[in-house]
């Protein structure tokens, strides 16, 4: 955060409302005028009235959420009758035109750096916008949402440029998310069997879970694709007697689980492979993949698909647990750059690239939504409660743009712009997978 | 059946292997050659070999599945090495002739008309059938596979072909279908809690978890796209309170199921409206279609989504039920043509055309196809000590065509051809329905 930056968060936000003088809104003037024609204006010192006005039409845009918008002069713009939910500060003139000209990226860009700032609850304040964007969605007025679409064009996940997207994310160090991860490192959707269940527990209770729905059985074999800390791999290799090979490509999350699975002495059973899914190897009972799927792309399902097929024996069955959206579209381009190149959260139709070539059985597909959005609550809060630790090690910009990205993944699962499907799947023909569900939920 | 076939019938099969001696297949001969080339050899006297040859083809071109066809003179060709399960007899050479050339269409008209029959387990054999059919799915040789591509072009499912492909199904009587249905007269797949559930009591379970998996509450709306015969409607409003509107276009279920809500006393809680689902109009908590889709066709789910859309309220949440498939493909032309014109089970992707558009999320979907062959099982038993009262009122035909039609569903369910799927979806951030299944499960 620059000293400049800090010089507007000490200016005073007094009044709920304009603290200019409301003018009628001239509703037939701007539509036909282009944002480089306003530009051009504020040069010619007409601007105050036309930021006022853009500012409403913004909200507008976004379906008017009871939120406010502070300019840098203290001017407030509120389009809703309801009360604010929070209100987003403008520190500075440029900040608000880059917005307005290029939201989805700029919105993210200026909170990190501190040159706009969200007064009051993030996660609410983000839940209220995407509510009201939902609902307005064809509206057709102006296009900027101030925050989100929450889809955009992904990277290229060829072999090498999935190493580097994924070293983007992974390999900020095992210590950063330590600071906020639960005890078993597990960087997935958690379960909660009950709302007040603690987030080590529902962890540990999903780890389970995937279990259960893919019915291991001792000495099978199972292919894991993305391992993750390794949590999942050692806790089935531990608990169910099987035996494992998982494949990974971030060096520094391969590092951490073969010296956990030393350490529990579960390297004879588990076995983690510093390589491509594309290049996975053998036969075995199960395959499984959790929160992974999101760093492939739709381009790439067809070959998922394949190595699937290609590693499954005549019994084999299958889980992977995907983020994903009930309409096609494009990853927010914010989230795309900053946070996780190469990603996309696809629909249901799109994951059948994977499963239908090969003629998989779809045998049991949930949506853990509102799971992964508690999960979030809680990395959240232990975010916070360490981000003096995470500024010092990296900047208060970092602590900024996770916090950001936390909170609106959080908001995008509470108010279904974000799905977490947890899809199991067989070699059709495979008789033995008990006939209900009611064992699984026998023991909760 | 025509005394000519009984004639057939009575022929001993004595020998399992050709009677006639083995030749060595020339197998660079016949693929060069038309099949209106044989059938000109036949007339010259050297069809004996030909007919042996093609019949070798006709059961490699099927995986060599361990099943004997046997000839109208007795010969009887295996390919299997293993002990058959059963064999087809062909009693004339027309008919043989006929399925070799359009073995989806013929084989079931031949069936049904007594002029081949299967000797053994019917539902065994097309078990076998369709296991090895499944396995040499891309061998390219000979296309005929005798028994079925379970999938063919389905007839238009307009506003008035509608009404005439269902009349053609569900018309034959009520009588017909209490037979052999369960006491409610449920006509879709049943829900079997163990293996030994007996079918009344599994078809009420069906009916309840469907009820279950909606969390239906009381004074609740719902309207029901397909009525069967009221089974469903008068279930909910009985044990979950709810009114429920229920559409079909079939007069004689609807006239059954009207009599039905009368002498339960429910007709002001559940309205039967014979019209099209098109046609419905209200906003409803729920939407329910059990084994209706089916009839929908693939190009037609766009217009049930919107349906859907109009009828769903805000919290609105849907269950459909369907027969499905793994890989999308055309329906059997003879299912389509002789049982349920216009019919097509869709896979996910296609069901998707529903879903997506509207921006419905998924909450759920279970495939419960061993349920529903463990259904059809049932309705076979059931079929067959009914057989003479059904030969009676129809004739001899309409008991083998509906015994292949029970027994081929049958197989083809338990093989892995096809799924019964039962999608749970709602409105977009409905997070008011229960985190987990657990309580489903509950009473179990």
């Amino acid at each position: 955060m620059s000293p400049s930056d800090l010089r507007y968060a000490r200016r005073p936000l007094s009044d709920r409302h304009d603290s200019a003088p409301r003018q009628p809104v001239s509703g037939g003037d701007e539509p036909t005028r282009s944002p480089a024609a306003l530009l051009a204006d504020s040069r010619h010192g007409r601007v105050l009235g036309v930021e006022r006005r853009l500012a409403h039409r913004m909200l507008r845009a976004m379906g008017s959420p009871p939120v406010g918008i502070v300019l840098w002069d203290g001017r407030r713009i509120v389009e809703s009758n309801d009360s604010p939910v929070a209100s987003v500060l403008f520190h500075d003139r440029v900040t608000f035109w880059k917005v307005l000209l290029d939201p989805d990226l700029q919105f993210g860009d200026a909170y990190s750096d501190g040159r706009l700032e969200v007064n009051g609850d993030l996660v609410a304040f983000l839940e209220t916008v995407y509510r009201h964007r939902a609902r307005s969605r064809n509206s057709g007025s102006l296009a900027p949402s101030v925050v989100l679409r929450w889809l955009h064009r992904a990277r290229a996940n060829t072999l090498a440029g999935s190493r580097d997207n994924i070293e983007h994310h992974y390999d900020l160090g095992n210590d950063f998310y330590k600071w906020w991860l639960d005890d078993e490192m597990v960087y997935s959707g958690a379960y909660f069997a009950t709302p007040t269940t603690m987030l080590d527990d529902a962890q540990r209770a999903k780890l389970d879970y995937v279990c259960r729905k893919l019915w291991l059985k001792p000495d099978e074999t199972v292919v894991e694709i993305g391992s993750g800390w390794g949590a999942l791999a050692l806790f089935m290799a531990k608990n169910y007697g099987v035996t494992v090979k998982s494949y990974n490509i971030s060096k520094s999350q391969i590092e951490w689980a073969r010296r956990r699975a030393k350490d529990e002495g579960l390297d004879s059973r588990v076995e983690f492979i510093e390589d491509d899914y594309r290049n996975a190897i053998g036969r075995f009972d199960a395959l499984v993949s959790l929160g992974m799927l999101e760093h492939v792309g739709a381009a790439h399902y067809r070959e998922f698909g394949r190595t699937t097929d290609r590693c499954l024996g005549p019994n084999g069955r299958g889980l992977i647990q995907s983020i994903g959206q009930n309409q096609s579209g494009e990853t927010n381009s914010w989230i795309e750059r900053r946070i996780f190149p190469g990603a996309y959260p696809p629909t249901l139709r799109e994951m059948s690239d994977i499963f239908e070539p090969p003629g998989f059985s779809i045998l049991d597909i949930e949506n853990l939504r509102l799971h992964y959005a508690q999960t979030l609550r809680h990395w959240l809060d232990r975010f916070e409660a360490s981000s003096r630790q995470v500024a010092a090690m990296f900047d208060h910009q970092l602590v900024r743009m996770w916090r950001l990205y936390l909170a609106g993944s959080c908001a995008a699962f509470t108010t279904g712009g974000l799905q977490l499907f947890q899809v199991v799947f067989s070699r059709p023909g495979a008789n033995e997978i008990p006939r209900t569900r009611s064992k699984l939920y026998a023991t909760e």
